[in-house]
């Protein structure tokens, strides 16, 4: 599997797209402790009091960019790994990664600055692509041995 | 491993389980929009003002059943892919791989058409008994090497 | 692969984290019927009635701590599994799964029993050491392959 180019192409992009989420989080505590909004009875009384154990629409909007990656990115790590060894093209498989790991960023860079839709939407759905076309490509391989 | 048959077993069964958390997607995105209820103002915005940013029980629904799929269909990507590589009997691991996909298809449509309880539940938890049981063999086969 | 013991103690410490998360999952199951809180209408019919169609503080903490877990233990067992592949020293990579590993099990422990806070935020941060050493080994051994 380290010797296959397109397996290692496949690791090099999820690898940054895990650093990515790994950023969201970050961002996500930076933003409750500025804004002070804690999830946790414990946290809040740590931080100034139980009046910061609240919700916030910002703290909210990390949460759901950190979301919208798990649903979406951590099934990327299955069908990627498994779409590079079914022996596909290098050149068309690296579109398929490259498609996926700019859209995300896309994702989260529209997320967390509120660009106007259908910014977010869009790059949601173009990501998407190269996901249903390993996907099929793979029940296509796999589907005798259901 | 693309001749080993219990994993192509194993990656059918997947796949076809993440294009299941796709269609999830899918549903919850014209959920929102059928019901007007978006979860972020430059949505709400898009479509047709602010007092659609808002929550809908609806959504939330299929909000719910999209996060027990990732409760529980991710460790199954893991448990089922180093089970298959533990030689398991073919017959015995594509027993495993079915029950947990029947179980979560059933989840899935007893929890967006509210099937009545504990349908939902039942299929949660016999969906669950193949992951105990390749969880098991792997401690097992594993615990020389803690 | 299973002939890799750095792969082997992976799985090892993986299966213990999987457990764990459900064993998070059977108590938010747990604290739901014994704080008579159900997220769905059909579970609180059959438990009671309409008035327990409702949140509760400790069946959200039960969730936080799952939601949290899926942030971080999924992403461990990718990087995990692709550091394993790297040939890396057996006694440094058992380190690195040992430190995730007993961090995960504090973190849920300090979040189910309200430990003070930094207590939790403290195993959270020393259990992600590992996981960007990790992360960054794997992108110092593809990058060339972007």
């Amino acid at each position: 599997m380290m010797e296959n180019k397109v397996f290692l192409s496949f690791i090099f992009y999820s690898t940054i797209l895990i650093l990515k989420m790994y950023v969201v989080a970050i961002i996500t505590g930076q933003v409750r402790l500025r804004k002070k909004a804690f999830a946790n009875p414990e946290d809040a009384l740590r931080n100034g009091g139980m009046q910061f154990y609240r919700q916030d629409p910002d703290v909210e909007r990390c949460r759901r960019a950190h979301r919208n990656d798990m649903e979406n990115i951590f099934p990327f790590l299955f069908l990627g790994a498994i779409y590079s060894l079914l022996d596909p093209s290098p050149a068309v498989a690296r579109i398929h990664f490259l498609i996926f790991c700019v859209g995300r960023i896309i994702h989260t860079i529209a997320y967390l600055l509120r660009l106007r839709a259908p910014t977010r939407s869009v790059a949601y759905s173009v990501a998407q692509l190269p996901c249903f076309s390993m996907a099929l490509q793979i029940l296509l391989a796999t589907t005798p041995y259901w």
